[in-house]
């Protein structure tokens, strides 16, 4: 396919540049790194690692072959007009960002399953009190997206003895797990007493989260968002906090990042906010990732892990 | 060993002797429940299921034949004088007691490993920020403890990643597990980051947790204490937080319980406290443990589970 005695040439656009370099050069030194905007005599440029990446740079990289992401999301590169449609998109795919997501996911299952937020309280009013345990396996946990990171989720949580459902676009088959598609979005909210939501954004899942949704939740169920800002409508979330329908909400994305200041989400005591840390891409770990996507490429074989544009994801 | 025609005759002195009554009579009818202090004929109870018995219980219950503990802990009543040494005396092992603690054990090693007391302390600022997330395979827990719990959490913690030593009276050979035993305590502080304490309390356990041994930990470690209060030097640990050795603290037991209202560890920002909740008893799950070890005695079967005077728990 491609020659493969063509010079590689990468151009970073990330939230870590330097040790994105450090580790690129480290495991590929034939390889080529330069930093946006410094990109140079443009058209040797064949690759880019990007996270939210300005329209002016599609524009200059008139010679790009794929376009690599940083992080499992590629909504942030979607929305950029100037992207050229028929370069092949790769999404990334690394054990320590699962790993990350897992961590989080379970921390705030049990957040809410042995009332963390309540003992805080406690806590802060000097206040020696107690809330009944309720087995894990009376706890009912809804996973919405079953991708690499939705599964990862299921399957520690499933070790913990949660009893857990899942959602996605089509049915998946998971052993021990009763799965829904998107035609059953009701009977799986019906059932879900923790919702987490790690669905992929798409113009299908934008505001998925909403009142119609909330409201098809039993009554005192709680929400977990480590999608997307996106996936949330963020005044039907307050109002159903206020009316007691949903008991509470951890939520690590948001609409606008940073969260502004002035916003009603920072100090509601039913909300358990973080700065979209739930999982971050490490580069000394995510980097072979990449080399092996380059790799891939310079030899002619078929990429892993592609964009469908189909799908939206 | 014992005639099996005998009436068994239970005495409750629990923390919920309702529920322990309703499931006991649910799944052993022929066994007759009665409350402390209305003991009725005391020479008629054979059973007791005790949580800090007082000393006149064994003072009035001169015919029991068996003392069950309500708690995995048994120190509550090896420190009651008037308990007859001779009557065997049988610790808890109960499914959700064990998945109760790992929860909890899993929950605190995330919020130190994850910086979650950093994360809420920005939510209170409406501050927007980020810590390094480090691999769960770079962060080293050290498990003292090496029980029917400690080998839970042990296991749990290993799925999830992380990098697990353990510490025990004797050495255990635990797969993929450094273990140490009590002749290599400073090798086993030396190593560890996140130090969790799920001993027995005994008097060689006694303040095992205190300045010699925050000061063999690295600097920055942390601790969570599943133990007893009887485990912590609680001054120790005030100034070993003070001057910065030790990083935080997650504590679900104390000294004096309830905690008095104005100890310095209820509003210490490096100090996570809960009420003593890290695992509750759940009557309807280990009630078939108590009906089997009465059945067990009925019919001249050994005890499991028993005290031994020797080891102290």
């Amino acid at each position: 396919m491609e020659n493969s005695t063509q010079k590689a040439v990468i151009l970073l656009k990330t939230d870590k540049d330097d040790q994105w370099s450090a580790y690129l050069q480290q495991v590929m030194p034939e390889l080529e790194v330069r930093f946006w905007p410094d990109v140079g005599e443009a058209t040797q440029i064949n690759y880019a690692l990007l996270w939210n990446p300005p329209e002016e740079l599609f524009e200059k990289l008139t010679h790009l072959q794929v376009i690599f992401s940083i992080g499992a999301g590629i909504d942030g590169i979607l929305k950029v007009k100037s992207r050229p449609a028929h370069i092949p998109l790769v999404r990334l795919s690394d054990k320590e960002l699962t790993n990350g997501m897992v961590q989080y996911v379970i921390y705030a299952v049990l957040r809410i399953h042995r009332n963390m937020v309540n003992y805080d309280r406690l806590q802060n009013n000097r206040e020696w009190g107690f809330y009944q345990q309720i087995a894990a396996n009376d706890c009912r946990v809804g996973i919405m997206g079953l991708g690499q990171l939705g599964m990862a989720c299921v399957q520690a949580l499933k070790a913990l003895g949660y009893n857990i459902i899942g959602f996605s676009r089509t049915k998946k088959n998971v052993d021990g797990v009763q799965c829904y598609d998107q035609s059953q979005l009701q009977e799986f909210l019906k059932r879900t007493e923790i919702l987490v939501c790690l669905l992929p954004l798409t113009t299908q899942t934008k505001h998925i989260l909403n009142k119609s949704t909330f409201n098809q939740l039993p009554r005192g169920a709680s929400i977990i968002n480590v999608g997307r800002g996106g996936h949330l409508n963020e005044n039907d979330l307050l109002e159903a906090l206020d009316n007691e329908h949903i008991n509470h909400a951890v939520l690590d994305v948001f609409e606008i990042e940073p969260l502004p200041q002035d916003h009603a989400f920072w100090l509601h005591p039913k909300i358990t906010l973080t700065p979209h840390i739930a999982s971050q891409t490490v580069p000394a770990s995510a980097v072979s990732h990449i080399v092996k996507g380059i790799k891939r490429h310079q030899s002619g074989q078929p990429l892993e892990f592609l964009y469908d544009p189909e799908l939206g994801y």
